[in-house]
């Protein structure tokens, strides 16, 4: 068999991941060298890159779903020319602080797209790009956006369900510019795939409507003629590659030990033999380096057009282009919100709690066309459609996705789009499926991407669908996430507060949790500040004398604190309410402002139709606390608020109790 | 057409719903209206089910994964004829303290196998309980352990991620007596289904090796015949029921509303005309009636005979079978860790958490043979298959499932094994990939099953991987978790202490959170009593004067509260070791127990490689603590404990800090 011309440049990939690989003492040799060539072929031949430019902000997109076998990646960028990663990098290969981390972490200066390494997070990534890129495209036409998004994909993101929730929902949108690329080397960590699969992969694809290439993984020529065929289809593709895990490696091709045995020196020795490399570790000959650095200097030219067309744009348009680019808002936006501000505090205002964020978005979603909702089959009680209409096969321009109950995809989808850019991610569904997506919350939160959670029916407030469907402990595990705000409004001031902080906030996600029932006022007039900006604040101090006791609450119950205010002010004892909306924002505050709110030498109680699991932070271990003992239960949600004993009496009766005992 | 003559019994379970669902002004019709022509084959032909004796061990079981669709499952079991089952309760649905509850939940003497609602999870119990079947069937053979699982399910659970990881295991491990039965009414909340799926389902799963039929769902023969396939099947069955939507009222029918749109009084009449039902609200004729409560009947001489072959059985044979199903230990057990325990003290014993508690698993599964241990994908790295063999297609009577890539299922599995009984059920996975598991680990907390959930690589402390394998707050969301048992052991002694109290624990789940690296022994003696049974105790009382400091700190973190007190000790600053494997025991204590452990008067500082989040119950907020202050970073253990300053140094100075400020 001739060998390909660009072979040597594969082996370039392999004795770079080798040699690291051995040099850490730990890694994943399996993924670099069972997909060398395929590598090798998408940038040598496809891939519209820019090493020079690493966010060119049409470039395509590169996702290793199999983001263990990250040495794959770094060789690429190194070969490739970006600048951040250098042989001396590739060398620190899993030393701190080194970027060539054991997974890949996200940071497109560096030309790392994505953190990935939680399987089936990447494809679903790489899905949530391609919308992100489909409605751009859409927006600003051929000439502005154009540009395809590939994954590796290795078995476990194929196992994930996460997966098929992708490849089904793919599918269904035509998503004719995503394309996976499989290392289908029949190899997981156990061993033989066997052990665990027996079903036809590919076939799966077919069913759901995508284009599907079955190659030899090792044939350049063959990658490259379907990644052509790819680009060709009108469906999303996947090139099927049959592979030989950690090929190259005698002692370990092949096997289960090609995924990641420790290698050793003796290992490299014998590839060098076997593949006939007789090249020093670590050195990649001037001929090869210099063939892999031409590739990304084949897109200057089109890199220079596309400037030049952006250039050429109308000035409205290409200011509007580099504003979505550049995760700017519009100018003014927040003046769309006044109205509503201004009125939030009438009585009328009462709607449930997700009406009124519902109705916020629906402001919002007028100045900011880049905002992207995506939501779990829950249309209707969330009603965070608003006047968008739906993003399909046959329209881009929709800017609301219909996830299907695909709520884990929803959240990767999300941070696909917010790593992609040019749009704002919203993500919808009800608190307590929010288990569902908390993989891919988790990875916003790594990735400090600006993904929107949005989350109703937040309490046993939702009545009568019983403890399946009442969130009790998840306030406390998503204020348990770093990096990430949870929101919970009072009222509609509070919410549109909210909804300006989140709107703004752009370093993580946020989780804007909102209760189902209505949310009476307990702002009882405009103001102009943003009072919830501090996370939390005195709402009433104290009347009838200096304050004895400080009730702290969140969402729903803030108005039954007040209620409880009231009866305690009633009867002498000076009281005061704090609303927390967002805890992470009040422990951000100087020490002063905190202890001024939270009244340390007063009786505190906390109110909360949850688990006062973190709450002591703010009450102390002798604080009282009137909220819920463990899960919900079925039934009106009066009647639970009733039984489960979280009425303004019980906070009455919780603030007298510590008024006696005098421990505080 | 000639109406079947079971189809009144149809409309039974089709007009007690509409009546339920109207008095309750809310509810589901979509699933009992769409699916009583399926559910009436089922019960009268097929399922082997004593309403007499509804947990029956031999008996079928049948899971409502569409759990929203409630009324179906109360209409069967009222019309079957379960006790508790009444007229006056199906009246009271949706009601608190109804058995008919908004979503069905867990309570198998009245008929209710799981509880469901978020969708995918039933289908992937049922699939647990199938598994179990096949364990105890090639356990105690076919004359003792022979029956199906019929699981309902809806587009939903076909959509989530979970459901897919479902169906290709179950086809991968020939299940052949799971039986699905699909609702394919082509619609959900948000309306048709191809807003967000166009792939053919069946076809999905034929390309997983599933038994497939395609019948209309209102023809009460032709589900029947589908039945008598599966029956004859070597492979698990779909059974796609072509449908529509809240069938019989003319409103909603076949409508988006059909799902769950509000009922009234004139909805009800129109179904009445429409089906030509003359019955009153709630009445059910006489002879219907009768009808429905032969079908239990019919099983009455299949359970005696049942009940005179487990009589027959070998004593030896029939109290070990009694034994499992009762979810009994075997007597004396816990003598096979007494060897363990005499030596854990021993330096040499100072292997990775995980491989103490593989060691501990292999003891145990000597002597407990109903323990089935489900792994994704991890046997190297978790070693917790032991002694055990794989549970395959070939082979039924392997207590080892290889998961494969899919967290999720593997954790639905589990409890669909305990919901099944006669199997212990353990779920292996890393800490971080919890999260994925979550949605099932919820559901264990609320029916309160005892699935023992295995967790390796706990912290920082797994190195090189980086953040996206470091858990840093997951010991704080699986500890907001109610009715969830999380255990960190320190050392070989704890964990041996906490795997004794985990396979006592049957009124729900554990979490045992295991560290990759070495946990050298920190109990430096045998002792007979059990000390982790309290959740937390005095590992080392200050020695040199009353005591100043409290040191508090779980699982790796104990050995460095060790080396810091030995720091403070020497510099005359009396300091106790408090170790705190699981807080949720010690919280059961009283108080004053808990107040001598925790040392309220004395400068107290938390140890642990995670947040602080939580850990203010402990310490209050004025309290120290050392540990993580966000996401981790990739590099060695050794480097990140120094880098994130965890050490013995960085506890003892947070002691002098607190010492000095003298406010605690």
């Amino acid at each position: 068999m001739n060998e390909h011309p660009l072979q040597p440049l594969a082996h370039a990939i392999r004795f770079l991941s080798i040699d690291a690989i051995v040099r850490a003492t730990e890694g994943h040799q399996g993924v670099p060298l069972g997909m060398a060539e395929i590598a090798t072929a998408l940038y040598a031949r496809h891939l519209r890159f820019n090493p020079a430019a690493p966010t060119w902000w049409d470039r395509d997109r590169v996702v290793l779903s199999n983001g263990h076998g990250s040495m794959l990646l770094y060789c690429l960028l190194y070969l490739t020319g970006y600048e951040h990663i250098t042989l001396e990098q590739v060398r620190s290969f899993r030393e701190f602080g080194s970027h060539c981390a054991g997974h890949p972490e996200y940071a497109p200066e560096l030309g790392i797209e994505v953190t990935t390494g939680p399987l089936g997070q990447g494809i679903a990534n790489a899905f949530g790009m391609a919308v992100a890129e489909a409605y751009l495209n859409a927006r600003f036409g051929d000439d502005i956006v154009n540009h395809r998004t590939y994954a590796f994909v290795g078995d476990g993101c194929l196992q994930e369900g996460i997966g098929q929730e992708m490849i089904s929902l793919a599918g269904h949108l035509r998503l004719h510019k995503l394309t996976l690329l499989w290392d289908d080397n029949q190899i997981t960590d156990d061993g033989k795939t066997e052990l665990s699969i027996s079903e036809n992969v590919a076939e799966r694809f077919r069913v759901a409507g995508w284009h599907v290439v079955e190659v030899d993984g090792h044939d350049i020529q063959a990658v490259s003629r379907a990644l052509d065929a790819a680009q060709g289809s009108d469906r999303p593709s996947m090139i099927a590659c049959r592979t030989v895990i950690g090929r190259g490696i005698p002692r370990v091709q092949g096997q289960r030990g090609g995924h990641s045995a420790r290698l050793y020196e003796d290992d490299a020795q014998a590839a060098r033999e076997l593949l006939q490399w007789p090249h020093a570790p670590f050195d990649v000959p001037q001929d090869i380096l210099a063939q892999w650095r031409s590739f990304g200097q084949r897109n200057d030219a089109q890199h220079q057009q596309w400037q030049a067309r952006v250039q050429a744009l109308p000035a409205a348009q290409r200011a509007e282009f580099e504003r979505v680019m550049r995760g700017e808002l519009p100018s003014g936006w927040q003046e769309v919100l006044l109205p509503f501000k201004r009125s939030a505090h009438e009585p009328e205002q009462a709607q449930g709690g997700i009406l009124i964020s519902a109705a916020i978005n629906k402001l919002l979603a007028e100045v900011m066309p880049e905002r992207m909702v995506g939501c779990a089959d829950l249309e209707a009680p969330t009603a965070h459609k608003g006047g968008l209409h739906a993003f399909t096969a046959d329209d881009r321009s929709g800017a609301y996705v219909h996830c299907g109950v695909r709520e884990h995809l929803m959240g990767a989808m999300a941070n696909g789009m917010a790593a992609h850019g040019g749009v704002i991610a919203l993500s919808v569904t009800y608190l307590a499926f929010s288990d569902y997506e908390r993989p891919a919350m988790r990875m916003s939160a790594l990735m400090g991407l600006p993904v929107k959670y949005v989350f109703s029916h937040d309490s046993i407030g939702i009545g009568k669908n019983g403890p399946t469907h009442q969130p009790v402990e998840i306030l406390a595990s998503l204020r348990a996430m770093p990096n990430m705000l949870v929101m919970r409004p009072a009222d509609a001031t509070e919410a549109v507060e909210c909804w300006e902080i989140a709107m703004q906030h752009r370093s993580g996600p946020v989780s804007m949790v909102f209760a189902r029932q209505a949310l009476p006022p307990v702002r009882r007039q405009y103001e102009a500040e943003n009072r919830c900006a501090r996370g939390g604040y005195v709402l009433h101090e104290a009347q009838c004398g200096a304050r004895q006791v400080t009730l702290l609450a969140t969402g729903s119950e803030v108005a039954l604190a007040c209620a409880a205010r009231a009866q305690l002010e009633a009867a002498g004892i000076a009281t005061a309410v704090v609303s927390l909306p967002c805890w992470e924002l009040f422990d951000q505050q100087d020490t002063a402002y905190r202890q001024q709110v939270l009244g340390e030498q007063t009786v505190r109680v906390g109110v909360e139709a949850a688990l006062r699991f973190g709450w002591d932070h703010y009450l102390g271990a002798r604080g009282g606390f009137v909220g819920m003992p463990g899960f919900g239960a079925p039934g009106p949600a009066d009647v639970l608020y009733r039984h489960f004993n979280i009425t303004a009496e019980a906070v009455v009766a919780e603030a007298r109790r510590l008024l006696v005992q005098g421990t505080h």
